[in-house]
């Protein structure tokens, strides 16, 4: 977990799979990394004079204990929860519990996808949704929260 | 419909209600009114050399229309659907048919508000789907459709 | 769109297909038409000092567009939604926005029949919803709105 | 049960937890109480030289049996179910067999509150529906039933 | 709740609304009234040496407290459960309670009805189940129970 | 397909399995075989003067063809669908078709069974439904057509 | 609308998009425009001596209102309802107000595309409906209104 | 199965019940008999050099194995599958395993009927839906079928 | 209804066939009687200086009418609704409307039973839900209300 | 239906459309024909010194009759049921009422088709489902059988 | 994980998010963290001369694991699942099969809250539930399994 | 995670619970553990010159972390999701990111068991599904990726 921490600072979260970001079915998630991601939200917020700790996991756990950390601390969560999406209530609670705004970021459009991707438990406890733009979707996250 | 043709041109559509836009309901959709929104989608666009049509109508035939218009002529289309994100195929086949990249933007975060709000007929048909960001959501639109 | 503006005024709204009343399906809607109806009512709220506007259209967009001439005017709008109280979110939205309190008119009790008439998009932001009275639902409707 | 017999009589039922009407949840509910709105639908229904009797009851087989009792001796039935709207296809059954035309009332706008109250049993065998227009509602229904 | 005690004995149960039997619907229900149905159970029940009570009500609560009484006592229960077949568990949980063989009669086909009147919570605890066969339908019962 | 035709006939059709009857799985479907019901059946018709004639076959079509041959020749149909209950719309309009009174007759109450044996094709075409009275139901329907 | 009156004629009503025929998807729709069409469907018409009313809108309020001036004028209505045929119950009821027999046509299949598309408000009050024949499925329409 | 082949042949398929084509419940099919309806259909394919196999069956195996004889052998298949529209899985593999492009028909509008009418397992791998043009429209599907 | 008033008073209320506790299904419900239940209810209460009003009902009505007399009486509620948790609208209107806190106590864990168990219209009106604890979870109640 | 009896044997039913096998649809089931899967079948199961009988029909009825005479004879009964999968309750009961275990096998692997395919009403009386290992999915119920 | 074991034993489980009971929501959960909850349990338990090991994470894996260990060691287990309540077949199997006996306890009570908060995987296999006690539900807990 | 690389290798992954194997509800899931599994599968596949990875987890990161290390290294996954398969979008995810070919084991048939179990997230993105075959399922898999 990457971070540097001055005055303002944004957590940026990505769930499950992400990891393979840029390898992973390239048709539906295109060439850019994990890495590149992170780097562009750093740098973008960095514009902005704003901070960024990044996490990646695909345990479920691990996320919240970051969001837990966020709380009283960061400006706002960036989070693309993954398949959690669908089934994490947890994330739900935590996203509740911190009273961090946040931004939900879908690097593709799921209303386009199977059905079970139409419902977002993080959804009614995220400020912005922001899905189909590919990583640019991260940069518009940024330029929310740097702008509240 | 105000419209300044050059080069490259996007088409701006709101739908049902929207003309009330900064007077109907302040606590969920702000004080910007459609004349703002429409100026500040100009002036954004405007920055990267883009023109903008705009139109605004309680009436989905003239939406529809407006749509087909945009077909071969602008390079996308941001659609705020209102009401008819929910109810109306037709729009959904009409920017189906033209061939235009869409971006569908709410003003606010559709998936906390009734259960009748959480599907749109447009998703299914728009690149990208921006929720919640309130006025800024449009500019968000801009921004993605100069860059695609 | 007959009307005549005094200190106060409500707004009667009929909606697709109610231009044939009187002499659509007599043995389901009666006998008397449209234009005995605006007349009753128009009567019936002179005795109470009150002014009457009337609309009928087949066109949801020119229903939306009087509820919204309706803001800061009228004291009361009295609307039978016809076919559109099934379907249309745009007029929940637009009696929402415009802050005029409501009666939905139903001439038939729409329980009776097809269960696709059982909800209405109209009923949830409507003050009162008056099924099945035949064109006397007018009639207490615009009693409802003399006596708030 | 008060009643008075003349020529022409009608029978006001009212259902379970309206006997605290004008006590409880008066932010819902009013300050009328269930005996102002027996005198009102009496006194209303006397100026069209019509009788009154009237039943409350917590006890759904109370509220049967009086309608029973209405069969050939009534013109009309005012019945504000309850609770028991959403649950009763006794009383459902009761009010299709005396065949007594029947008016059904409800002090607040069903359709706004919680989903199962948003169906009833009553209404597939009313004539005419009413709701959310408080106590006035009861007497639209005596107007109702006297101009048949 | 007329009833003759000897060696064997069965109780005979009619819901709401059967009172009115012969009277009430007559294309859907006959001219059998109850009074008629109550006495040829008897003489029908008589013929095997059998006597039977019989109580019908339109209190949910009194038909319970007649199928407690059975318990222990007679050697089964023929119930016509009325409207009370679609709505009342509590009628469920008494006959599955007294573990005395019940025979559940429906006078009309409840299958050619409403959809609301196809689930019957009495089934799952009645061991034979007849419907439609009119007023013979208890006669079967009692053939039934008498031959067990 | 035994038959005696005097002047009044009826037709006993068993569906699918249920040539297995008194030997497959007795707990649920006891021990009297198909040769059994039909002989009883039989015999019970003969008493009234009433000829029978008797089908049994695991082929839908079977049982189709051997309904529509019962046209204008039985005074009634017996049916035991087994599975087919189901299922097949194909018997529901067989049955529907041929405009002879049927009664729809199962060994076991189909109600405490899994939920997919809760409904009936047949039933809304049947005048008579009898379920849990073991080989006696079939008896139960002699009964009923020889008193139509 | 293009019309020409003789003795018998119909009214050939296109919903939204249609205007894009022959352009729009051509996998979906093929190369015929909606000119063709009209052309198409009046010179079949014309062979059997009946003359043709056409309109094509995205306005479901101008489809209505065309459908009200066919009362008592046409013999029949061809209608392809596009998106209109999943979403307006005012379309439905227009159709059931004017009773002039409609036949309604799909160009493509629609059981072969999104759930959405298998739901028609217009096929319960259509005599015909013809799905998949392509422009044919018009003529189809013709066909079968000169025969009636 | 009364069959001619020349060079260009189709199948003409009618499922269960349609035997009683004519003489079954003609208010709903009408005084056609299938003898008539596979004439007609004969003579009109033979118009276009055209020959016709015919076969009627209430067995849904004798349904599958025709389909699969005409398999590289008929130019198309005219299928009316009765009942079997709504439940047979198997027809809907059959159709879709031979590649021969089938029309499917329907005497009735199925959709004005009961709702287990309303979805047919025939219609996604039928290439032309045809429902409620009586007898004609098996000559639409001939039609189709010889212009193709 | 056995009671005794001092300065702090609860009331307990059991709902339909609760009289047969201690005798009915041991399996399921144990040996313990309901006059053991209201006994140690009223024992362990009065260790905290709380008298105990009991009733115990087949009737829903006597629970409601029981409910609304402890409104501004008894400084709690507790309740097994038995059958009624699952059906009744009303008690759940009478609890709402009393504004005494409410705890729902069931025997079993409704959870582990059949599908129609698992919703209960009470606890959205009950401050505490406990079930499974035996009769146990009468003694939790007093325990709670004491200590509120 | 060839068959061997020795000492063990097995039953390989193949249901409807299966006779298409290798011929059919190849990107779905592949090049391997109904003769190669019987003689497969039988070569593996001679391995073990098991004998078997193949059944193969289009005709519901025929694999019910060969399973019931499975029944005291087979040692297990291989079942790949094609379309009745979803459809036949008729086999589920056949295959409930012989009591040989059943290893139900489908070449695709049905969860990544059509949705109506994800449900069997085969598998709840099978003893092992394999789905989507093509024809070696038979020899594994082969070897599933021999090693019980 | 604090644990002291002496001859009789539980384990307390708290879910994810319930670290920050006391500072989260405190409008919804109160003032009491999670070290008072611990410290309240152990304190209760130690009356009863029982130890308590004490488990929260939120990760679902290590409350398994921590399931898993108190097999054959504890007497019962309190498990407050959090969101994992609504979410986790894995805890419901865990429970299962280490077959202690389990008390599930929420603070808050759940069915006064949102939708999905509803069902619960846990409670088909706990034998106890409490919702909607606070804190005092865990202490409820403990009295039940010492008393078991 | 034992485990021994040669050239063809593959993974065999068991999810939460199945480390309880063997000594966990035998009656469901027989007396082999999990390292009998695990063994059996590793000589099974050593015969085919195949490397076995083996992890169990209770942790569904841990499983996602290990089925992205098979991706370019494995030649297939077999895969016991135990709970998972129910509620996991994220396992669905992982193994349709690493593009392996992975065959879905269960130990029961889920079919016959509770209906949350009959829907499986990993079916989709399985080649192959096998249920009910005890241990040798996972034999079956073996010998399926051996074979492939």
């Amino acid at each position: 977990m990457a971070s540097a921490h001055d005055s303002r600072s944004i957590l940026l979260v990505n769930g499950p799979n992400l990891n393979l970001l840029g390898t992973r079915e390239p048709h539906l998630y295109g060439s850019t990394t994990l890495a590149d991601v992170e780097r562009l939200v750093t740098e973008a917020a960095a514009a902005h004079g704003i901070s960024v700790s990044c996490v990646q996991s695909n345990h479920e756990g691990v996320l919240i204990d970051a969001i837990h950390e966020a709380r009283g601390r960061d400006i706002g969560i960036i989070i693309n929860p993954g398949a959690f999406t669908h089934t994490s209530v947890a994330l739900h609670d935590a996203l509740a519990a911190v009273e961090v705004p946040a931004v939900e970021v879908h690097i593709t459009n799921i209303h386009r996808r199977e059905a079970f991707r139409h419902h977002s438990y993080v959804s009614p406890v995220a400020e912005v949704v922001i899905a189909g733009a590919g990583p640019r979707g991260y940069l518009m996250a940024v330029d929310h929260l740097a702008h509240r």
